[in-house]
């Protein structure tokens, strides 16, 4: 039997029915040819990123990489995480959408706040967006983290659907171990700008049925205080 | 009154007793004057790192910053995280570090796997180290982490006394959620290198009583993992 390339999970935009011939993206089929050093016979593990995962064989790998489909299965979510967020400071963006991505949440929706701005442009969403591909490979997912455009706070609470669902990281909330994240359903998490949000936008959130929630004994950058949200909502899977 | 600048937080070598003079080393003094813009007046927090913390004076900033101590408390650590971890891809042992240290982890222990080695040398421990101090800062810490020198996994885990307090990061692990940490006391989180343990490696730690948690449904990248254990032990005090 021809053995698995690697780490053989590539992301494609549609899977079609077993036996169709399918043509790997540019920056996928880079990765399937140099990091996974795949070779023609060999098997790999696509994901259109909504669900559906199939397994295909390597038909060629020049001039372009052309894979055939075998198998094809679709997954569903039993739960669901959103993450709402101000923006953190520097480049610390990257590594949050690596690593929520990484840890299985839906979304990331950018909020606007008072004390902080997202920068805006395609270029920014752009690059966001190759991160949560990558992650979805380096973890072997079959959902691809959404990156949301940016909007203002009020906008994207006033979008979530069940408010019973939201929790407001918080370091003067209850403690996260005595917090039970829901085991169905879609949780939301908020997490404020690293300059925090103002009283106004808390009490906004909290209008909105948030549960103040706290991750640890100190305080937290944004972006460790949305992950730590994200991980304690995996954990309770 | 005098203001308090606004992150005034500081790493002094020692904090003497009230009424003593103190000289801020180059870096923190730079901080104190740059970025918190502090004035002689204002008042500011210190810490040594070890649990002493203090309130403190600005007598002058230049040619050199000197502070007037006010006042000190010792604080006590009823808990501790012990990280052993091995090496994380690329630049990664950077946050690594910083979020350990955010999160109030008292050690990082790195670990030398078969499948992973931390490149040694001092500028690199120097590097992590400084790390750790602008962490200890930005979170308002009265406990620097300590940044150890790589051992072997078999010595670190040997070194550890109470084997009980051992948990082992695993993705085929029981689920975190179903984990209590210990309120009190040292807890040792171990994590494999980017490519893992070897089985033999893993049964070192299972025969020193490591307990082996899953902090997610997915594959985590080293830093990932090692950080979810730091959070959920940080959620149980």
């Amino acid at each position: 039997l021809p053995a698995d390339a690697t780490p053989s999970w590539l992301w494609v935009a549609s899977l079609g029915d077993p036996g169709v011939t399918l043509e790997v993206p540019d920056e996928e089929a880079r990765y399937l040819v140099r990091v996974c050093r795949a070779r023609p016979g060999e098997s790999v593990t696509l994901t259109d990123g909504r669900g559906s995962m199939g397994r295909a064989r390597v038909i060629e790998i020049a001039p372009r990489v052309r894979l055939e489909l075998e198998s094809r299965e679709t997954l569903r979510r039993e739960r669901e995480a959103i993450v709402l967020c101000g923006v953190p400071e520097g480049n610390r963006a990257d590594w949050l959408v690596e690593k929520l991505a990484e840890l299985g949440v839906s979304a990331l929706q950018p909020v606007q706040c008072e004390r902080g701005v997202w920068p805006e442009g395609e270029h920014r969403v752009a690059r966001l967006e190759r991160l949560a591909y990558a992650a979805l490979r380096q973890s072997r997912r079959a959902f691809l983290m959404e990156v949301r455009r940016p909007v203002p706070l009020r906008e994207a609470l006033a979008g979530i659907a069940a408010p019973s669902a939201l929790w407001s990281c918080d370091p003067q909330g209850r403690p996260a171990g005595e917090c039970v994240p829901p085991p169905t359903g879609v949780a939301h998490g908020l997490v404020g700008p690293s300059s925090g949000f103002t009283a106004d936008e808390a009490t906004l959130a909290l209008d909105r049925g948030a549960k103040c929630i706290s991750l640890a004994d100190g305080r937290l950058r944004t972006e460790t205080a949305a992950i730590g949200w994200a991980l304690w909502w995996a954990a309770g899977r």
